[in-house]
């Protein structure tokens, strides 16, 4: 079965059990809703090919993983997205949560989201309790604060922001745990596995920056600029695109090199190139801008 | 140690953890506010108290239990008081998380304090795999969907609630949490355990309808009347005062009479009686409104 499959297949699951009878019909339908169509399911797919890269010994705790890793992903994209947060009114390409469902089921749905998250690995952890506690705690830690994604959040509000600390949390925190989890899940050790997980968060944040300062809003599905707007650092304005773009490949560059030794090092190495291809498309590096393009 | 002791000092240790720096300032005065000065604690002391009652096998891992779900509790007050859903001004007397820190902060506030329960009993799994993971489970299944408080929660979204479900899930489900942890916690079944904690449940949401029917804002640290401004069910408004009264020391004597066979069976039992005392206050067994008397 391959990645995508695999990974659907844990989600949904999870969300059925969610939606058991009796249950408030609203908040049912705004789980299923959060969650679907997935977008990229970029973590949870690193996961899974570090666990693959690693052996994949347990496959169920590995689907367990990523669907507990995604699960908490879309928790804070609902959250994020509240009028408090962002106000967006989109998110891949329809009506954001709140809007859908009204803020209340928006709050709800995330937090949910994230209680399913540990449910799910606490249903693994029956068959393989001390690998699954490891998860549980791997995954808390990139979550919550100081060190998660509740944490990158909440660096926002500060005045006085420590940017390391803030993009780690904010961007890095969910691709650490997606390559310490996915080791984790395969009965390797996560220490080594951090660096991986933090250089493709950097990667990614510097895509970020890029496709928020080229793409229109109908291409992102989001409202663009969000960055810009909130006058938070943003790789292009500090490097210009073609250097942000040169930025991004040194990073995965370093990846690369991250990779511990393992079975499937070589996979890994070639997915982490095609990944550098799709964040960079070719009219970029010409210096094209996509808007020229908005079907290309 | 006491119990009150125990779970003050396991949860000022978790809230300390994620304070740890760096860390975003304002969201980790955040968290501390959020759970000082306690309330009554009156979920975890019960954990701690079944604990006891068979045994006490493994303190730590009680500890652990107890911080997580006062944790869990304090995130949904949190939530719950945000303008979308009760729009409170205040909670235990001061002005709530949102009033203090503003809207993003508290729903940071609140997803933090979840993720934190769930990382206080991934640290305690290292010791204990086996019986953490079975925590993390029942914590999970009686917080989320469709089982627990955010289902509870979510029911006040439908315009056809199933009151039983409804009950079970907002006030029953971190007391059924309660007597199930503390048995977890020391090495017994949780499910002997349920149906004590699903009757303290229902014994509290009478004894909650009385306090919101009698009591003033003062006294109360929060609005009044919310439930009946809302129009949610209510045991005063089905039964009467005294009708309530009678009902909810029903309740409480069903509770003693379902306490599994364990050393301390003798000890809950009394405690059950005195938690019966303190919830029915004589000048109401009187027929006195206490608001004839606001410092009795």
């Amino acid at each position: 079965m391959d990645f995508a499959l695999r990974i659907d297949t844990a989600i949904t699951k999870a969300i059925r059990q969610g939606q058991a009878s009796p249950s408030p019909a609203k908040l049912a339908s705004a789980l299923h809703y959060t969650v679907t169509p997935g977008g990229a399911r970029i973590r949870p797919s690193i996961l899974m090919a570090v666990a693959a890269a690693c052996g994949d010994r347990t496959p169920a705790l590995s689907d367990a993983a990523a669907a507990a890793l995604e699960l908490m992903h879309c928790a804070s994209l609902v959250h994020d997205d509240l009028p408090c947060f962002d106000d967006a009114d989109t998110r891949r390409g329809k009506p954001s949560v709140h809007k859908a469902f009204g803020e209340p089921l928006a709050v709800l749905a995330g937090d949910s989201l994230i209680i399913m998250a540990f449910e799910v690995l606490a249903k693994a952890a029956l068959h393989d309790p001390e690998q699954a506690a490891k998860l549980i705690g791997i995954l808390s830690n990139r979550s919550g604060m100081p060190n998660g994604i509740c944490a990158g959040q909440g660096w926002e509000s500060e005045d006085d922001v420590d940017l390391r600390a803030y993009h780690r949390a904010k961007t890095g925190a969910l691709f650490m745990a997606a390559t310490q989890m996915g080791a984790v899940a395969a009965g390797e050790d996560a220490e080594p596995w951090e660096e991986l997980g933090a250089r493709i968060g950097e990667a990614f944040q510097v895509a970020d920056d890029l496709r928020d300062a080229l793409y229109d809003e109908d291409t992102l599905g989001k409202p663009v600029g969000q960055d810009d707007l909130h006058g938070r650092p943003n790789a292009v304005t500090e490097f210009g695109i073609q250097g942000a773009i040169a930025h991004m490949r040194e990073i995965l560059t370093g990846a690369i090199a991250s990779i511990p030794k393992c079975p499937g090092e070589e996979m890994l190495a070639n997915l982490v190139r095609a990944q550098a291809e799709v964040l960079t498309p070719i009219k970029w590096r010409a210096g094209q801008q996509p808007n020229d393009t908005p079907n290309g």
